[in-house]
């Protein structure tokens, strides 16, 4: 024990402190660097009735999957409003939606607007997922670090 | 004093510094959690001139507050652009907005809009706020952490 | 050497210590704090085919720019879809577009919705920027802290 210098032990600890807590700095003035790895994410909103911005959001959605990689974002559809015709059973985008699904796209149904219609989930594609409110969702969404889109 | 053990006295040192240093890493690590207890808010664009739109987003008000409750949620409606008729005394949706605000839905005018338009404090519905510009109102909001919607 | 007191020196490396860790503790807690020189952002989208909602965005760049100072904001407005329009050679805002942009507003066209209307540069305004995908530009603005605003 005797061999122990008491100063350069003191020293030592001094570098040791600072560094851990230049480190807590560091990280604090630095925020997680955005590499090119990271997901993205976008949720769409949908709640216009006619079947031109239907399209144009299903567009957008394959746009990005194409740009960035299916694999690397996340890309959620939510209908609300006017906007489910874009869901229901006989839509006009039916298939492309259907497509859009098999392609890892999330498709949601506002369950609130469906009550409202009277519509029941049978009303509905069978590839559409389902959401209690669609305003929630997409508030939700924002707060997750989502981009925002309304086409 | 000579009962001090300076290695001893060091070793708590060096056990107490990296607690306080870890603290703050792990502070950056893991931001500030949302709990349920957190208020959410929500601020809503009106700027098409169509009481189809203006109905919508008293819909989506309501139910964003059915949903989480009113008290749980600030909800702040920005009327501009052929939007402002939302607000003016005429509106065909003034008995809505009487209500919403009676609900404690902030509801407020773009000024810009309203000089451009000759429009007064006068014209507009009593229950109506005001802000200098909608869009800035708009983005202001956004920096202050409220999701963005666009019915 | 032998002046130097150990406790001393402890007590005082204890000291550091603490003031460097709840340096970081503090940064954590207390974001940067958003003083009134920090430069404002904000991206608009343009995705409609209607003149009257281009001419409603270019309004809303100038009154941004009126409110703010065309100094202290970066304002980009992004033309996608049926939007294209408002930056095509002929377009009914032509003038505006190339004021827009002598006032600093970065104006950008979508080179997909381009190439999908086979359109080429040579169709667009000379004032026009470019980028390659629209959406993919309205995502990564948001992420780098801009407001969005659909007009």
């Amino acid at each position: 024990m005797k061999h122990i210098n008491p100063l350069r032990a003191l020293a030592t600890l001094f570098a040791l402190s600072l560094s851990l807590a230049s480190a807590g700095v560091q990280a604090v003035d630095a925020p997680t660097p955005q590499t090119s790895m990271e997901k993205q994410k976008v949720v769409f909103q949908v709640s216009a009735g006619d079947p031109k911005t239907w399209n144009l959001t299903l567009n957008n959605a394959k746009n990005v999957q194409q740009e960035l990689g299916a694999k690397n974002v996340d890309i959620e559809i939510v209908a609300y409003g006017p906007g489910i015709g874009m869901l229901k059973f006989d839509s006009a985008v039916a298939n492309r939606i259907d497509e859009a699904v098999g392609d890892g796209v999330k498709v949601v149904a506002c369950e609130n607007t469906m009550k409202a219609l009277k519509l029941t989930r049978d009303d509905m594609l069978a590839s559409s997922g389902f959401v209690p409110a669609g305003v929630i969702e997409l508030m939700k969404k924002q707060k997750e670090g989502y981009a925002y889109i309304r086409p």
